[in-house]
């Protein structure tokens, strides 16, 4: 497989885990607890399996702020992008799938707008400025934490603003996920995406300006 | 004690402690949240104490897909597997005898078919998937997050999919372990067995496809 | 921007995300295991995320503790406190602003005097004591647990006496947030400062008795 | 201070804080889950900092397991034994002083004698092998994972057997602890001791039995 293309599909692969886990802990009657734990966890688990293929994004708000920082060249953003939506996409489709006789229905959550795009933006900075820190510096180069704290990031927003305030997406591919699953409306999964994707352009920009080789 | 035999004996202490740990948490009242935290951190404390000596498997389906990858030699996988099985064994055996007056006897789970055989391939397939990335690449070597990385895939698994459509076992040896404790019928085993090994293949043959040297 | 300034920014972000997940978790309605996690999981985080940069205090009792043992220049004391109080100060005004609906009022809390003033001094002991040996010794250089081990610390003190016996601040920042907040009263606030300084400073004295380059 | 005296101090200090978690998060009214969260932590973040000044024992178990693989100096196990012990008194005593009035008064648990035998044998065994394997070998030097699987081999068991059939100390010094607190009788803590002990020598003769430098 050409080199590009390896990235792309440990991209999807990645991505198809993150959501499906979040359609598996969001549907089928999990306590209020582990929905955070497990998304966390597979983001994590997947950072470290194929970061050093792809980077290990699983996420259009990072891949925007690995390109903005220079970590990802900008002709590698949109099949980026693609790859990680069309896994959130067949994560949909195979759990609707598999799990059909088990789902239980939930009512769209509805939030404060003002709320969800702080709250979206906030966690989101948050996540893209830990990975621009841990996993792309020289000065941390080698390092066994990298998916820890990426992970771990999630699960304080999620733990955070997840549910009370928002859909705890801080990830457009996220958020395309839980739309179709009926977790959000369209409309908050539209302005969830547009809350992610300034704070990935924002934690690039304050990482530039912290940041010394 | 012959090279050979410590691997075989560190796959079995290994594997008897995860099995026993899934006996003892899943049949002493423990509650929900408890089960997958406990098995993810003995897979994990097991991963590191005997990876550098057998790998640190204790997972026929992980043998497998170590053997197709090429990071185990095919005439270790029956020697491997039948250390990992006679340490649930073991297990289950040790379980009964210490525990015989504290058992909560449990109505064996039943499951949907397809749900049972997509959700034991999917996650049996990613433990593989980061096993394999994470402890068998050279891009990799050295790293302090191996364990990490494949105990909380379990943890993800078993908070998805463990007990809403499937035992949660992604390991044949855990599920010949919960067939003996009653927790699953004997044809449920089978199928579960079956989607384990599959999802090992399919993992290394899709870590082949990913992987540069 | 000045390498100073850099490292005033990193310290105030930090603290800025640790008092927010406090104000989420403490104000929005979390389960009782929940803000432990989250509080411990955004430690950990930043102090992966700025230790490069800032040695990732986002605490003037680590920060003074860093002044004693000779990590940190006195001269940059009053300036890493400042940034960390203003960090949790902005944090707390975002929090008003961004979950204005949602805050669920809550009584202060009341506490023994003697057992907040111990309970505060062990835990940020501990804290003080574990940033030390694990993020200023040649003995552990380029370790990777720093922050994980750190941001546990606040998990063990959190679960451990946070609640019952006292705030669980383990920092005169989060003091200063969690009195702005209306978690805990004015002079309980000062008195926990008090007691986190105090901790501080034995941590390095007791670090200094034990380590040898 | 003298070398030597420097390792005693830490042990002390490190096995302070486990007992002081184990009384905190046993007497002040957490959920059951929170225990083995918060003592499972408190070690792994003890073994971080202490590691490298005294090896991180802060259990007369693991130091005997270590005697006898050759780690530490046969003359040293009383003193690390009696520091270990020292630390879980004074414990238990600034516990009582602290806590004196939040503190939840509860019968002590009743065991079966052949459970709680075999699973404090069992679990103690899997802390010193994991500890031999992980903190001792010259295959896994300068990892960063030693605290984390050690830390969480507790975890598992305290999960697994602790409060079901055990108190789950693993850890003679715990025993003393637990046993002055009242939270298990004087029998049952000798019980328990004797088993750790026999636990730490069969650990230390089956590492012999796998490892090769």
């Amino acid at each position: 497989m050409a080199e590009n293309f390896k990235k792309y599909f440990v991209e999807l692969i990645g991505t198809f885990f993150l959501v499906l886990t979040v359609a598996c802990t969001g549907l089928l009657g999990s306590e209020g607890v582990i929905a955070p734990l497990a998304i966390a966890s597979v983001l994590m688990v997947m950072v470290y399996a194929g970061g050093h293929i792809s980077g290990g994004h699983y996420n259009p708000a990072v891949s925007l702020a690995a390109v903005i920082r220079g970590a990802l060249s900008p002709c590698q953003f949109l099949p980026y992008a693609a790859a990680q939506i069309i896994g959130a996409v067949l994560a949909v489709v195979i759990f609707n799938f598999m799990a059909a006789d088990s789902i239980m229905l939930i009512e769209p959550a509805l939030f404060d707008l003002k709320g969800l795009l702080i709250a979206e933006f906030l966690f989101t900075f948050a996540l893209c400025y830990v990975v621009l820190q841990t996993a792309t510096t020289k000065n941390n180069a080698n390092n066994s934490y990298y998916g820890l704290a990426i992970g771990f990031t999630v699960l304080t927003g999620a733990f955070a603003v997840g549910g009370s305030l928002c859909a705890g997406a801080f990830n457009p591919a996220v958020a395309v996920g839980v739309s179709m699953l009926g977790i959000i409306t369209v409309k908050f999964a539209l302005l969830t995406i547009l809350s992610n994707l300034i704070g990935g352009v924002c934690a690039a920009l304050v990482f530039k300006a912290t940041y010394t080789e």
